[in-house]
């Protein structure tokens, strides 16, 4: 049994690699032939004030890979008031490090085949599948890109996105003017070309063919009035889209439709103050039959299309992961490590048993 | 963080402090203050036919022992025909071994602490709760214990029983004579007492005070006619009480209202022949309205009792198991192994990361 860094997954592993295993999940997911378990949240008491713990699950089967995999995250959340807002965050209390796992098994012969941090597989599949959502509902001829955001997921978010157009031109919008540089000079790097920073969020999509929403944002990021014809949108919160962008005529294709994670609180826990409000989002978007909406699996599957003209406006919605998300980039990161040097070994005996419960 | 073996684990945790811990689970889940997530299994097709691979997992948090837990299984499912029968059995796929696993967490930190096989901690675990239903539903003064079954779970349930009332008597019967003498001389060894072998199953019962079924039975094991005043019967299966055993006045109490586990099954799986019929099962049982009856936490929580008078027929129903008895029990185990030369260490640092997602 093999333990990878992110470091080594990192090397390993490439945005166009996760993108080729992500459309054989999709295709997988719209036969049925491959499986979730939505996300489990509960929540305790921990033994620090205004804190919570949280341990969080989701399981995935993708047997074309040949692979399982349970996602776990165990975190301390905590809440600040800072200049009268209240914020919350995951504390690094594992001496300064954060706990997050993906836990891999063979479906041929039910063995553990590796652990790995979770961190870098979250941020590549989340951007991959918007990348899918592009491919399959953008414009083909889509030159230019206006990105949201400047966080660690929209860089992830532009790997995609140039991994299945090519763009020509790339416009990044952020509202904090230091963290819009910073960004600029990493995305630089990492995806090795320009991009142009914007100070106006409508100077930003103004003329766009794709428009990616990657924030932590609460409140909507578009307006309504800057989408045109013929735009791609791509969102992975609920919030970045403003009520009446659902007046438009708009083809929508959602990732899932798990609903918001199924949350399990013991009594000594402190208030949460933040839970996700989806119940009450989707209320309130009524223009929309969410149920109705087709799945990108159903889109793999071809049972529904991403876009039928050149005018229309497309919006592939991507706020709920999957497990067997991370069942597939992971058995993909396992078949390019494979007959490398790398990883650390446990003996897989330590993780097996000669009895059966 | 650590790993232990099964032989590590038998060593340091003995039936008594399995029964200690126990205790404050049912406290804190019977106030509210622990939490489970119920068992998901998901199956898919395996690369061999007449077999499915399935992943199971389940959760729980008690913050009072500071800990979390996941608890997982991987398993081949192979169906073989012998002598007209079809039997269901787990394949030990991963050179000969299987794979079960616990995770447990820190809800102060959440670092991993350690990572276990799942086998003893199991059979501990059904056991001991078992055991605690004897504690709180048989009568004081119990002095002959009857057992059903001759199999892995049966010597925990004769520990766990042995460890809450002083029996002068225990008799053993399973319907295979090899068996039941094999199993005769396993417990001498296990208990440190003779137990008298039956080749009868009515004279093992007659003039018990506690009936233990600890059976793989998928037909009743008692008949109601042998059920007396003043008896405590304790059940593993629900198959082992025959309908009209519901017909007796009877105290009930059960160990969780948890239903079947929830199965995620995708469209490559052979047929599977033997999904539980619990649904079924119950509704052949109307005498009995289900969700009414207390369990076990609500007898710690003293909601409910377990016996009021020396006349009454009592039943623990204990067929569903829950996560948060292996956050429990693994928690204790940690507590005892702490700083003992034994188990493998891993570096925490390998589980851990640098990002959070």
């Amino acid at each position: 049994m093999k333990v990878y860094s992110i470091d080594e997954m990192r090397r390993v592993l490439k945005m166009p690699d996760v993108l080729d295993v992500l459309r054989i999940l999709y295709e997988e997911l719209g036969h049925g032939r491959a499986a979730n378990r939505g996300r489990t949240d509960m929540y305790s008491a921990t033994t620090a004030e205004n804190a919570v713990y949280v341990l969080k699950s989701m399981d995935g089967l993708v047997p074309r890979l040949g692979v399982g995999s349970i996602r776990l995250n165990s975190d301390i959340i905590t809440w600040h008031e800072r200049a009268g807002n209240v914020r919350k965050e995951k504390t690094p209390a594992v001496n300064g490090r954060w706990v997050g796992l993906v836990l891999l098994f063979s479906t041929a012969t039910g063995e553990p085949l590796a652990i790995v941090p979770d961190g870098y597989i979250q941020r590549m599949r989340v951007g991959g599948t918007s990348g899918l959502g592009i491919e399959k509902m953008a414009r083909r001829n889509a030159k230019t890109l206006a990105l949201f955001g400047s966080g660690w997921q929209a860089g992830a978010q532009l790997l995609a996105a140039c991994a299945v157009r090519d763009f020509t031109s790339i416009r990044v919008y952020s509202p904090n003017r230091a963290n819009r540089e910073r960004f600029g000079e990493e995305i630089r790097a990492e995806l090795g070309r320009a991009v142009t920073i914007c100070a106006d969020p409508e100077a930003a999509v103004a003329g766009a063919d794709v428009i990616l929403c990657a924030t932590n944002s609460i409140d909507p990021v578009l307006r309504a009035a800057w989408i045109r014809p013929g735009m791609h949108i791509g969102v992975i919160r609920n919030a970045e889209l403003p009520v009446d962008a659902f007046d438009l005529p708009m083809r929508i294709v959602v990732h899932s439709h798990e609903a918001t994670p199924q949350d399990i609180i013991t009594s000594g826990t402190p208030p949460l103050r933040e839970l996700d409000d989806n119940v009450e989002w989707f209320a309130r978007r009524p223009q929309v039959d969410w149920p109705a909406l087709p799945t990108l699996g159903d889109v793999f599957a071809g049972r529904a299309s991403g876009r039928e003209s050149d005018d229309e406006i497309t919006c592939f919605f991507n706020p709920i992961g999957m497990g067997a998300q991370f069942t597939a980039v992971g058995a993909k990161m396992l078949e390019l490590a494979r007959g490398m040097a790398i990883g650390h070994d446990i003996p897989t005996e330590w993780f097996t048993q000669e009895v059966h419960p």
